[in-house]
């Protein structure tokens, strides 16, 4: 931590993506050197050779569910980041636009007919939130990323019925492709910050299907022992408890063995707050599974986190201390 | 089940998919009437309806994990499945094929660099484990469902380097697409049974990274008390326990809960074999839960599936019986 100059640290890009606006959360400018990557891989890379302190991914949606791309980074299984922990979470409130070029000519004939098309799974189908700004009639193409499409199906299946979807690798990588189009009847799906920074209209606002979608990110370092002082707003924040998180595989020969990790939590009164899997990839249908709880391995006067991470190293076949951070209010 | 004529089981289709692949291992098209549907909430509209007496869906691939889909369907946030239940699963291996058009004038150059390039992150790539047949230095577009893409990373990262990638619904409609290029350049990876069906060439044979690529099915219906007479294979075949999926939610106000619900199946003696978590939908970071322990709630001659279940209730906020079903080896 005694290198000179400013400390860097490296999220999931282009520029104004939703992980940059959750960088910027945590991290000062004034302090840092902001550097964009183009896949969560890079923020991986990039922090276990040291050539940033601290990365930022996305974790999870409360609409759409887990990342498993990051997921599978923190599965590691090829033993490439074994010097990575998770230092900390922040959240972002999504608002999805649609962005593009205006149809001036059509303009004035309305937003469309407002209503969704009744299917058998759906048959009263619920209004979207947001109405378009101006006619969508003249749009043939909508890019955007495969999560962003799924938070905004009420609009899409209202407003934009028939035209055609891509999907690519970021909202913000949608932007710039409609930034390019020279048709006039290219949209995409993104962030407000990514309509204004490639220059394209707003054609709609917050046309996301619930008013609660919000994003959690994980900051990830080398540090795991040394006092996280890159929280940027900590010192004016209350602290609202401590979360880790640790991944373990169990012995397939013995399938009580993944009850018998999950009751180490249980046995020392540690609340569990996530589960996920992913395969393990060792064989078919065996799995790494991967538990948040509530709790800090370095701040655990009680020595509640210490026993549980004890016994679970009796119990699993192999697990890994995955990091532990302070939460804020 | 006394209606007359055949019986019908809708699987997701089209005509040669996967899911076809495991209807067939399950159900006998001399006694069942076969439909291929559009999506999986077709499949689960279907059999809620009662127009078909069974479903086969995909629920998890050994490479890469749930189908979040199916999950969705299961969670049944909006209850318009009250009535499914699951009654079997059965496992299909996955072999893709690349398929498309041959280029004649290019067969004798070779078949690319069969080399994948070195990243940060994988500085010494595994070689693919399968060839191309010829050449494929004219494929500028590439066809498939976002899974399969991720499961052939190793061949298409060394011989279909710079290749656009399309995702879309199906391995066999990508086939379908690829039959109307007229210009020779696109290719699908699909199963060789779709090959055939679309009039396409196999390009590449086993593409997949894993040589043990495998998708579990579900089978779903309305039954769950009637004895699975379904089963076309089940009388050559033993019997190897049984397994039932329950979905549950715990009160957010007592994170600890969903420690007391996992105890539940301990307490039983029952082993755990799958979790996986969705968004509830309900407020932000919460889920629902879903479990595969082994136990069939109607063949429970110890009371352990009945009382386990009886115990959920009492901790759960809310949970549901999803189906037992018997395992064949």
């Amino acid at each position: 931590m005694a290198a000179p100059g400013k400390r860097s640290v490296s999220f999931l890009g282009p520029v104004a993506s939703y992980t940059h606006q959750a960088t910027r959360q945590v991290f000062s400018e004034d302090e840092w050197d902001f550097r964009p990557v183009v896949t969560i891989d890079d923020v991986f890379d990039q922090v276990q050779d040291g050539q940033v302190s601290a990365g930022v991914v996305p974790f999870e949606n409360s609409t759409n569910g887990s990342v498993v791309f990051t997921l599978d980074l923190l599965a590691d299984r090829e033993g490439l980041y074994p010097d990575i922990t998770v230092d900390g979470e922040t959240y972002v409130d999504v608002h999805h636009c649609l962005v593009g070029h205006r149809h001036m000519q059509l303009e004035e004939e309305g937003d469309g007919s407002g209503v969704r098309t009744p299917t058998a799974s759906d048959p009263r189908p619920s209004k979207p939130r947001a109405q378009p700004v101006g006619s969508l009639k003249h749009i043939q193409r909508l890019y955007s990323h495969p999560q962003a499409f799924g938070q905004c199906n009420h609009f899409i299946s209202t407003y934009l019925k028939g035209v055609e979807i891509f999907e690519v690798s970021s909202t913000s990588k949608a932007a710039e492709i409609v930034s390019h189009d020279t048709t006039g009847t290219w949209a995409a799906i993104s962030s407000e910050l990514a309509a204004s920074v490639h220059g394209l209209s707003v054609l709609g606002r917050s046309i996301e299907d619930r008013d609660d979608n919000k994003t959690r990110f994980l900051i990830i370092g080398t540090n795991p022992s040394i006092p996280d002082d890159w929280a940027l707003v900590r010192k004016a924040l209350a602290e609202a408890g401590s979360k880790s998180m640790v991944s373990f595989t169990v012995p397939h020969s013995s399938p009580g063995a993944l009850a018998d990790v999950l009751s180490c939590f249980r046995e020392f009164n540690l609340n569990l707050t996530s589960i996920n899997s992913r395969p393990s990839l060792l064989a078919p249908f065996q799995y790494i599974f991967f538990i948040e709880f509530e709790g800090h391995r370095h701040d655990d006067p009680d020595g509640r986190v210490g026993g549980a991470l004890n016994r679970i190293s009796q119990v699993a076949e192999s697990w890994r201390w995955l990091g532990s951070w302070k939460r804020f209010r």
